[in-house]
C-alpha cells in the first residue's frame, strides 16, 4: 500500500483532511451521550467481530515473521484475547469518565457589565502517528472521540491488515449511533511520505500527536506547520541522596528499572551521592543481578574495591540512552547540585525521582527539575495517567505546551473565551 | 545590521539561546519578589532615562521619514512621552498580579498512596517576533519575567535603535536586580534570516510567538521546530440574526468597526439575516457614512431599492480580507445557520458576534463557533486581555493548543506533575 505516487498520496490526504475538517464541525453539535454511545457499540463490535480481527491480525504476523522480526516485536503486534478485552474495558472506562466539552470555567461579570467564561471545546481534528501495536488504533480514536474529536490515524505497516479492520469497525460503529463516519480515518499508506504529507496538512489538522522513536519526534517537529505534542524518549534519572534510607533506594530502583525495563517510565540512569555510593552499591548489585551496569570511574573504583564484578564504563552515548531493557547507567555525583546539572543536561523531560530524608533537598528538586513528573521517594514506573488518575491516556507528553506529562481526555480539549452581553460597546 | 554572514547568524543566535536556556535555569530559582523587583527597577529607569530613549527613537524616526513609511507607520514607531507614561503604569500594574509560579494545583492523595498535584512552572525560553512597535519590547519583556521566563526579541528593523536602548535598560535593571542578564535578549539582526535560524533553535527555545502580518506567520509556522502560538489576523465577523434590536445592532456595528479601525478585533465582514436587511442597512450606512461597504449581490439590490449611494460589490478577497481600515464587507444571509458556515469557511477564528434576542440561536452560535472569543450581544472589540480581565496581554493566540485568545501571564506558564511518596512502588 505504499505504491500511491506523491501526487496522488497529497490528494488523498487532502481529501482525508477535508473529510476530517467537516466531521469534527459536525461533532461540535454532538452530545456527550451519543459519543458515548458510539464507543459502547465499538465495544460490542469488538466482542462480536473477534474471528474478523483475529484473520486480519493472523495476516499481519505472517507477513511479520516472514519479514524476520524480532520476538518481541512480533509479540506487540499480537490481537491476544486478553488485548482484546483490555481494549472493550477500556471503552467502558472512557464511557464512564465525566464528558469534558462545554463546561464553563472562570464565568464572571467584569467591570464593563459583559459576562465572560471560558468554555471547554475539541480541538478540532488530531492527526495520530504511532508504531507497531494495533490496539493504539482503537485507545486514541476512543479518547478522540469522547473528546469530541475527530482524528487521522496512520499507523505503522507491521499492522496494516490489523489497524484496517479496527478502524473499519470504528467507523461502523459511528455511522450506528448517527455520528460522522469520517471522525475516525486512518491512512491506508504507511510510508514516510505519509508523514510528511499529513505534517503540511495545517489547514485540515489542529494537532499532530506522533508517538514511536526518536527519528519520527524528529521528522514530524521539524515538517508539522500545526502544533505538535510529542510523545518523546524517557531518559528517566532517580538520585539517591546522601540522606537517603538505602534499603527504600534499593527497592525503589529495583522498582523503576526491572518492573517493566521496555516502558517509556522505566529508570534509565541512576545517580548517586557520593557519601552513599560505597553502602549502597553492593545492596543493588547484590538485588540486580540481572542488570548491566554502565558505570563512571568513581562507581568502577568502588566495584573493584568491593571486590564486586567489573562493569562497563559509560560513554557518553550511555548518559543520553533510553536503553528499554535490563542496563543501567550509574554516575557518582558530588552534591544535589550536580545531580540536577546532570538531569538538565541529559534528561528528556519525561520522568525524574529524587530518594531523600532531606526537605529542603526534596524542595529543590521537585522546584528545579524541568520535567513533566518530579518524584520524591517514588518509583518513576508512575508517570502514566491511569497511575495519575487521569482514567485514561493517549501517550505522555514531553513537549511543555498545551500539556506537559500523560494526556488523557481533558487534554485533547482546549478552552475559548465566550462573552455575553446587552448591547455592550468599548469605550 | 543585517551584514552578518548566515554562519555567523546561526553562531550568535546558538549563542543567545544557550545564555538564554542557562538564564532560564537560573529563574527556576528566583522569587517572585525578585522578579517583581526587576520590574520596578525598569519602571524607574524608563522614568530616568527618557532622553536616551528619546535620542535612540528620534534616530528611528529619522530613518523611517527618509525611507517614505507613510504617517500611520511612522506614528507607530513613536515613544511619546504618553507612551513612556503608559509603559511605567504597565509595568507596575504587571507586579501587582498574583505570582502564578509554584502554586499547586488538584494536590490530592491516591489510591495507591502518592500524592500527586501539578506545580505551575516557566515555559523556559520564549522566543518573540514582533514588527514596528517598540514599547513590546518593554511589555513582552516584562510578562516573561513576570512569569519566570527568559525571553528572544526579535524586533522589526524600523525600531531598531529604540528596541535597542528599551532592552539594554531591561538587562541593567535585571541585574541590579540580582537576577540574569540575559534572561531579556534582543536580536541584532533585523532580516528574515535571523527568523528562521530562530525557528531552528528548538534545543533552546520553548515557544516562538509571531506577532504581526500573515508573512510572518506563515514563514514560523513553516520553519519553527518548536510549539508556535500565532497571533494572525483578526477576520471578525458580527451576524445580525433575525430577532436583533436593530438600534442595539446598529450601535453595535459603529462601535465593532469604527471605534478603532487599525485593531485585529475591529470588525471586518457584517453579517445579515435577509429578514431584517431592507431595515437595518438604511440605518447603518447613515450612522457610518465615513465607511466604505464592499457588498453582496442582495445587500447592493436592497441599497438600490432605498435610493442609497451604491456600494463597491465585494469579491472572494473581501470575505477574507483583514481591512484594518474603514472598510466593511458585507453580506446577507438567509439564516443562522448560512451565518455559522460563513464564519468556519472565512474566520480567522479570532472574534465572532451574533446580535439576537433568540435564546436558541444565542446558544447554538455559542457552541459551534470556533473562534478565540464568542459573543452575543457585543462589540468584537473586547478581545483584548485587558477587557477580559486577564490584567496584561502579551497578544491574542489564534492557536488553539495551549492558549486560545487572549495571554497573559498564566499563559506563558504551564504545568508540571509532582508526586511525593514514602518508598511507593509500581506493582
Amino acid at each position: 500500500m505504499s505504491d500511491l505516487s506523491n501526487t496522488n498520496l497529497a490528494e488523498l490526504l487532502v481529501s482525508m483532511g477535508k473529510l476530517a475538517n467537516d466531521a469534527a464541525k459536525t461533532m461540535r453539535g454532538i452530545s456527550g451521550a451519543a459519543r458515548n454511545k458510539s464507543l459502547l457499540i465499538m465495544a460490542k463490535k469488538l466482542q462480536t467481530n473477534r474471528a474478523e480481527i483475529a484473520a486480519a491480525n493472523e495476516k499481519d504476523l505472517t507477513a511479520a515473521m516472514a519479514n524476520n522480526l524480532s520476538a518481541p516485536k512480533v509479540d506487540r503486534l499480537r490481537l491476544t484475547d486478553r488485548i482484546i478485552e483490555d481494549l472493550i474495558e477500556g471503552l467502558n472506562q472512557v464511557v464512564a469518565l465525566p464528558d469534558p466539552i462545554g463546561a464553563i470555567e472562570d464565568f464572571k461579570i467584569l467591570e464593563h457589565g459583559l459576562k465572560v467564561g471560558k468554555m471547554r471545546i475539541p480541538l478540532g481534528v488530531v492527526g495520530m502517528i504511532f508504531e507497531s501495536r494495533p490496539n493504539v488504533t482503537v485507545e486514541a480514536a476512543s479518547l478522540a472521540i469522547k473528546s469530541g474529536n475527530a482524528i487521522i490515524l496512520r499507523g505503522g505497516s507491521e499492522a496494516f491488515y490489523s489497524n484496517q479492520v479496527l478502524a473499519k469497525l470504528f467507523q461502523d460503529a459511528l455511522v450506528q449511533a448517527g455520528l460522522p463516519k469520517h471522525a475516525v480515518q486512518l491512512i491506508p499508506v504507511t510510508d514516510r511520505a505519509a508523514i510528511t504529507a499529513m505534517c503540511h496538512l495545517d489547514s485540515c489538522i489542529d494537532v499532530m500527536i506522533p508517538r514511536g522513536g526518536e527519528q519520527l519526534i524528529r521528522l514530524v517537529s521539524e515538517q508539522a506547520r500545526m502544533p505538535v505534542l510529542k510523545h518523546d524518549k524517557g531518559v528517566c534519572h532517580m538520585f539517591v541522596d546522601e540522606s537517603a534510607d538505602l534499603q527504600m533506594a534499593t527497592k525503589l530502583v529495583v522498582n523503576a528499572k526491572t518492573q517493566r525495563p521496555g516502558v517509556c517510565n522505566a529508570l534509565e540512569t541512576l545517580l548517586i551521592h557520593e557519601k552513599v555510593a560505597q553502602e549502597l552499591l553492593p545492596q543493588l548489585t547484590a538485588a540486580m543481578t540481572n542488570v548491566e551496569f554502565r558505570v563512571c570511574p568513581k562507581t568502577a573504583n568502588i566495584l573493584q574495591q568491593a571486590g564486586l564484578p567489573a562493569a562497563t564504563p559509560a560513554t557518553e552515548e550511555d548518559w543520553q540512552a533510553e536503553y528499554l531493557d535490563l542496563i543501567l547507567a550509574v554516575k557518582i555525583v558530588d552534591d544535589i547540585d550536580q545531580a540536577i546539572d546532570h538531569i538538565a543536561q541529559y534528561s528528556s523531560k519525561h520522568t525524574e525521582s529524587i530518594v531523600t530524608n532531606n526537605h529542603e533537598h526534596a524542595t529543590r528538586f521537585v522546584d528545579l527539575v524541568d520535567s513533566s513528573l518530579v518524584l520524591v521517594n517514588a518509583s518513576t514506573r508512575f508517570n502514566d495517567g491511569f497511575q495519575l488518575g487521569l482514567g485514561a491516556e493517549i501517550g505522555i507528553s514531553t513537549s511543555k505546551l498545551h500539556a506537559f506529562g500523560p494526556m488523557g481526555v481533558k487534554e485533547l480539549t482546549t478552552l475559548k473565551f465566550i462573552g455575553y452581553g446587552n448591547g455592550n460597546l468599548r469605550t
